[in-house]
């Protein structure tokens, strides 16, 4: 399991020409690391009589972020474990029209199946977003800088899977599918995108 | 040592309301894992006939990414040490005269010092972003995207450390110290910023 690993030594493997982890499972862990500096800040605001009013909303949103790095902790091992079967299909001969059309259906379904992840990844980090807009909000302001780089995390893991979507994408041979998918990561990039760099632009303003 | 846990347990103290590690020290590792993706892309090159004419650069440049992800991963722990010195100052009794005479001149060293810590951050991040350049040029085509991923996340660390001078330079009494701090910060983020981006849209471009 990549997450028992220690930092260093997710970072040598990940730094090595081992096949996996790579750019998904990376982006995964950066919103992870992102969404636990919005848990910090919502901890910081915990049992603060200053912020009495949100309380209930922090202890809420602590809860959904917890469940968001889960989700992506998770997915950090599951992008490994769909790019085995597709690095083996990769890797099938065609030598002959047989081989060739075994070759073109396993490698369609294979890069389905990578693409499945750095999509669930993008919608966790919209998920995330949204979490550290409301942080941004009510959250408290001695630790507003981490909100800040925490939504910058946020959307870094939001760019990076979709670059991982493309790759895969790019060489599926049923376009209608391939175009759909990308249309679906456009949607969440510019909408997503946006909002984050409006809580950025946020924090960014409050401290020059 | 923070890069002796293992992921799930430095993510866990992140979210918690444990003073370090942070923001600053969450950027220095987001930048470790940026490098660490240039350096597998690296890595995949190395000893590929397609490529033979760039192995003396791509060995280098595995050299310098290395050296780099040792300076960040020591970043992240000299990022929590001078936080310890800020948080007890920050404590300090403002009663009378002397003791705020005592504070204001503590703080002030405690700022400076808890400042250098995320330009030190930013300036290896600016070399990481050289390097990404590079091996967007010269690595191995099939990994691309991974270059993408990697330079965004330098990006990200660029930007996330450098709202952790901003909350310090804010607090300073030295105006002209912090305004030239700034400044440099700055300049920093607008052409590594933009470098950055033209790595970053090269690789998408390849990819749609």
């Amino acid at each position: 399991m990549l997450m028992e690993k220690n930092c260093t030594n997710f970072i040598e493997v990940l730094a090595s020409s081992a096949p996996v982890p790579g750019g998904g499972g990376a982006s995964a862990y950066v919103g992870v690391i992102g969404m636990a500096l919005g848990s910090m800040v919502a901890n910081l605001t915990l049992g603060k009589k200053k912020y009495d009013d949100v309380q209930a909303d922090i202890k809420n949103l602590l809860s959904k972020a917890d469940d968001i790095q889960k989700t992506l902790m998770d997915l950090v091992e599951k992008d490994a474990e769909v790019f085995e079967p597709l690095s083996k299909a990769y890797g099938l001969p065609n030598n002959n029209d047989e081989e060739r059309l075994y070759k073109n259906k396993r490698m369609e379904d294979c890069l389905k199946l990578a693409c499945s992840v750095p999509i669930k990844i993008m919608e966790t980090a919209v998920e995330a977003i949204i979490l550290q807009e409301e942080l941004a909000e009510k959250g408290t302001k001695i630790a507003l800088s981490d909100v800040g780089v925490g939504v910058l995390f946020c959307k870094s893991a939001l760019m990076g899977a979709s670059l991982n979507v493309f790759i895969n994408t790019k060489l599926m041979k049923d376009r209608i599918y391939a175009e759909e998918i990308n249309a679906g990561v456009e949607k969440m990039l510019e909408a997503s995108g946006k909002r984050a760099d409006a809580v950025y632009e946020k924090v960014l303003k409050s401290l020059k």
